[in-house]
């Protein structure tokens, strides 16, 4: 039996629902590997919170709260409701107490002097995800956002915009701190070098796959990898499918627009991409990619459970002929 | 009305339910500052855990568990459970949920760059606890415990030898870490000197006020203090009234005595204390201890409820001709 060795640049929900999709699909044939954005990770509370990271362990490891997609199953917030009464600010961002048991062992295990892939592994053993689980890098890269207020620009940590502000306030753009002297996480590189298949799953193009991206050395080595390198779409009919990705797209310039999205991604060698997936709604949007050379097809690509996810995976891998 | 002020230098349960009767029994006529020890603090799973601060806190601002002694009413330990399963240890050590919220609010500020005192200062604005609560020092000393473990020795936190161990292995000795270059908080050596009355409560004499006594400068403050200096036995009828001070008591080579542990403090100017309240039942001590030129006095001491134990420091006070 033939092993595929695939790996998955990936942010928080979208990404884990399609890695628990692929999983699905490809059963013991597969070896996944999930480099995970972690640019909206942060200092809160005292405590390291890494939301991309959370959510892929708690999805992949069946703890997740399914219907809000990201967090633990049966929370609560006792913690974070008396918290509150210390008046220290960030009250909106609720840190759960089943999630809060997470923060608190990586942040013993930072505080140890581990580095975040090293501690990321530890977390995992608890979970068995099924992937290897590699943050993007182990510096503290965070992803702060640039708004307009007024005439004023304002700048803050993107977990405040996003969920504080809910994205309404007009972003002008993003900011990565610390991304000179970033370097990709132990394996990331390797992962992407010695992949079967590289995918880039409906994560948000801008603040999640953008940020990978953006790690001095990762866009070189997706666009060198002799692996194929396919996409999903996450905009399905000019629309975000999950989240606010629109405002994020808007920020930076692109079109809430399959086209618009696979084309800011760029085909390779210029761009990182070789293939673009679609949704049968935006099967004209493939039908133009492919005029342009780009393998692209349309498939149903809404993920609304896991045996619906495990096919979308498979159009995806069958885009570069590499379906086992 | 002529204000007193009193200074407390206190470890946890027993001096925060003493400061509790103190108040009640000065009401407006006083002004208490209380020294609190933080040999007990530690980093635990990331966080910063300062138990005595804690009690005292919770205790004079009336959410403790009033049957515990420590800790918030209505706790629960979602959290530290499922803490438990990614297996770092300390599993013995629980951090409730409410009182992680203290734990979380205190490591922020901390990670701010404040100092201990001024976080203290910050949190007991939730609590209006009625003193002002000084930690011993900000620096971080802690108080560790050498243990004999057969032929070999082996150095463990307090928390570990008093909580894991209930203080059943036999210590050798205790001590403080970084003493050397700790120095009392900012307020505490004034507390000291331009007090009415020092007052030493029911702690105990080992790793509480023993400890606040090790931090450089503060045992030289209460020997040249103008103020007297009155203690209150934490030893009745040769057992401790709480806790486990006999196994502390045992390790320095202090007999489990009123008289003992009075002269393990020692009377002013090589001493700290000018007057020794002892229990009804140690009324043989308080002679004892006349005989060699103390102020000693013998009531009942049991801090049954908060008027009784008014009536305890009154009678201490009283001992110092202090009574307002």
């Amino acid at each position: 039996m033939t092993i595929l060795k695939v790996t998955v640049l990936s942010g928080g929900v979208g990404g884990a629902r399609f890695t628990r999709g692929l999983l699905s699909l490809l059963g013991h044939r597969g070896q996944v590997t999930v480099i995970a954005n972690t640019g909206d990770d942060m200092w809160l509370h005292g405590v390291r919170v890494c939301p991309d990271l959370d959510t892929l362990m708690y999805t992949l490891g069946g703890a997740v709260h399914e219907e809000q997609g990201w967090g633990r199953r049966d929370e609560s917030s006792r913690t974070s409701d008396d918290l509150a009464a210390y008046g220290l600010g960030w009250e909106w961002f609720t840190l759960g107490d089943l999630d809060l048991a997470t923060h608190l062992a990586r942040t013993a295990l930072l505080r140890e002097g581990l580095p975040l892939s090293q501690v990321t592994a530890r977390l995992a053993e608890r979970w068995s995800p099924g992937v290897t689980l590699l943050p993007m890098t182990d510096d503290e890269v965070e992803t702060h956002v640039v708004v307009a207020d007024g005439q004023e620009m304002q700048e803050m940590h993107f977990e405040e915009w996003w969920v504080r502000h809910r994205a309404a306030l007009p972003a002008v753009r993003f900011v990565q701190t610390n991304l000179a002297t970033a370097a990709p996480a132990p394996g990331v590189l390797a992962a992407i070098a010695d992949a079967d298949v590289v995918v880039v799953p409906p994560s948000n193009p801008v603040v999640s796959v953008g940020t990978i991206l953006a790690i001095p050395g990762i866009r070189d080595a997706l666009r060198t990898t002799s692996a194929p390198v396919v996409g999903v779409s996450p905009v399905i009919g000019g629309a975000p499918v999950r989240g606010m990705a629109d405002a994020c797209l808007t920020a930076i310039g692109v079109e809430t627009s399959a086209v618009a999205v696979a084309r800011h991604y760029g085909r390779r060698p210029d761009g990182v991409l070789d293939a673009w997936l679609v949704d049968d709604r935006d099967a004209d949007a493939a039908e133009t990619l492919r005029s342009e050379g780009w393998l692209a097809g349309a498939a149903p690509t809404l993920m609304t459970d896991v045996p619906t996810t495990a096919r979308i995976a498979a159009d995806a891998l069958a885009l570069v002929g590499a379906l086992p």
